[in-house]
């Protein structure tokens, strides 16, 4: 393999970490991970992706002289539950974790959340690595310090910000992902651009395909993605202002997930996260804020990448304008019952907009659904 | 009631606090409280306490403007346990508790422990106040950001580090404690003098019936431990280092509690403590690093406040020195195998021991227990 791509996260208090991007970084994982310090480096994993590459990097980190284990849960958004998150705890404490140890997440977003919450809180606090396999992963949840569970009253409603000292992004994982998760991540990559990077989403609409297909413009799309979420996070660690950019299409993408039932058979993230991107824009058009124009450029790369971009898209449907609303109220980022959205304006130019009105707001959702 | 006595905590990055002392402060909790900032206080209790003093804390929040509500969990430490901490989690949520709100917790150390490590991990954090009602907490438990629940695999084993915003103890509450309460926690003081203030171990053995009485000096002495524990956390707020010294006799005693499988009815968690700190003192003498008379005192005035000494105090017993042994090095302070004890150079010289071997343990604990 080639030299990977670096990315560093600045964060004060000596908690600076890298990003290492390329392809094949697992099998030469052990040697980083020790570097690091400590005895023991244990992996927790979905059962799917500890099939595929949990040998290896135990192997990995055996040869690097550190004592590994693995503790393997079922895959799928469930396992962000109060239940999995005792049992993983329990595992790492099994495999006699002690404070100094690392814990090593092996696997895609729910993985990482999951196994981030527990070595925030597993004896006060261990230190982790994050190995995302999944494109979403690589370019969003790995990166930040966002660790969590859901609770039965909402997702990631229980967590913690304890950031990874090392991620390794293994961009060749990516090769065993479905259409459908690149797909799902891609929305992901796109988000950057049309957060603050015009320029990036100009060269994401020439070189997209060459994300899909595991050429050189992977590694560069997760180390763009990952420099500019790292520049963000460093800037605003708690999400008290900037970082709820990184929310752009979400407000709209978390109501569909919830009006779904986060049935992945029916809508995954991402696909709520693309629908939700193409909703920001025409909002933003709608309001004045945005050129039509822009807002058509969105819905039409996203759907050239195989991405919905309506709320008539969403299999099984998802309820009147008065059912998103009601779903939109529920998120975290409603603040005193007044909803807060990201909207644009224009390509790269996105803010937060605090305060908008429900009435503007279903007016909106009833034409967009009225428009099939 | 007259001023309450202050300490405060001058912890970095904006997360300083108070702890106030005094008689009474429940009652005017909520004008505190609400100087904190929030649209809503939610207390979490036990149904004990909550019964006590639920009602006339929750009318002090009322009254001061803020939202309140109550969550209650059954008394014991087999609250600490993943499935309470959840449904903690989700009572909060139920109460709508955003990010800007604060979580109450009114009880012992397992109701501070417990709530403190919800407050910490909800929402990724929210602020939390500490109303401690027992002498324990009040001088221990309650100030330093310790939160955390128990694993089948140990205690505390499963936390985060998550400082109060204010602390208020409410000395008056003490009057409802049980005889057996009073005396545990008064191990915890009495160990404050051990640690580091011979002179306030003096002062103790003086006036440590108006501590029971509840007279002036119980202020005084809960003041005195807040102000010493403020200044180590302060100093190594997630123990690398000296903060270890405040395991004082607590090697020996959490290995007595968890022989006596955490039953309350044999042995409460203050009373391992004074059993350990004897045997501390005692180990110290016999490794010829303290004298002999100050081992003799420091087991004297325990037992003068009716509290146990020895290994034979324990009722039912609590093993042969190998079953001992292995309850100590399971041990979070064990490191690497080899045992760490805090002893003591006499009484107010305690000092961190590392790489203490067993074999001189092992014939300490044999002697101890044929001494009956």
């Amino acid at each position: 393999m080639t030299d990977p791509l670096t990315v560093h996260v600045p964060l004060d208090q000596g908690r600076d970490y890298d990003i290492l991007i390329g392809r094949g970084l697992i099998a030469g994982a052990g040697a980083r991970v020790a570097a690091l310090g400590g005895k023991a480096a244990v992996i927790v994993s979905d059962e799917t992706v500890a099939s595929l590459y949990g040998d290896a990097l135990r192997a990995s980190l055996e040869d690097a002289g550190l004592r590994s284990g693995l503790v393997a849960v079922a895959p799928g958004e469930a396992s962000k539950s109060y239940a999995t998150y005792a049992a993983v705890c329990d595992g790492l404490l099994a495999h006699k974790v002690e404070r100094g140890d690392l814990v090593v997440a092996l696997g895609g977003g729910v993985v990482g959340d999951l196994a981030g919450f527990a070595a925030a809180t597993l004896r006060r606090g261990v230190r982790f690595v994050q190995v995302p396999t999944s494109l979403l992963a690589q370019v969003d949840s790995s990166v930040g310090g966002k660790t969590g569970i859901n609770s039965p009253l909402g997702k990631n409603l229980i967590g913690a910000f304890h950031q990874p000292r090392l991620v390794l992004a293994d961009t060749a994982t990516l090769d065993t992902l479905s259409e459908r998760e690149m797909r799902a991540g891609y929305a992901e990559v796109a988000k950057y651009g049309l957060i603050a990077d015009a320029g990036f989403f100009d060269w994401c609409e020439a070189h997209w395909r060459g994300i899909f297909s595991g050429g050189p413009e992977r590694d560069e799309a997760v180390a763009i993605c990952c420099r500019a979420k790292a520049g963000v996070v460093v800037r605003d660690e708690r999400e008290d202002g900037e970082r709820a950019l990184l929310n752009l299409g979400h407000t709209f993408g978390h109501a569909l997930e919830r009006l779904t039932g986060y049935e992945s058979a029916r809508l995954v993230h991402g696909e709520g996260v693309a629908i939700g991107l193409a909703l920001a824009f025409r909002f933003s058009a709608r309001l004045g804020l945005c050129p039509g124009q822009d807002a058509g450029r969105v819905a039409n790369h996203l759907a050239l990448a195989g991405l919905p971009t309506t709320l008539q898209a969403v299999p099984g449907g998802c309820g009147d304008a008065d059912a998103l609303l009601d779903a939109m109220a529920q998120d975290k980022k409603v603040k005193d019952g007044a909803l807060t959205f990201i909207l644009a304006r224009g390509i790269g130019q996105s803010f937060i907009a605090p305060g908008i009105e429900t009435n503007a707001v279903r007016a909106f959702l009833q034409d967009e659904l009225g428009a099939a």
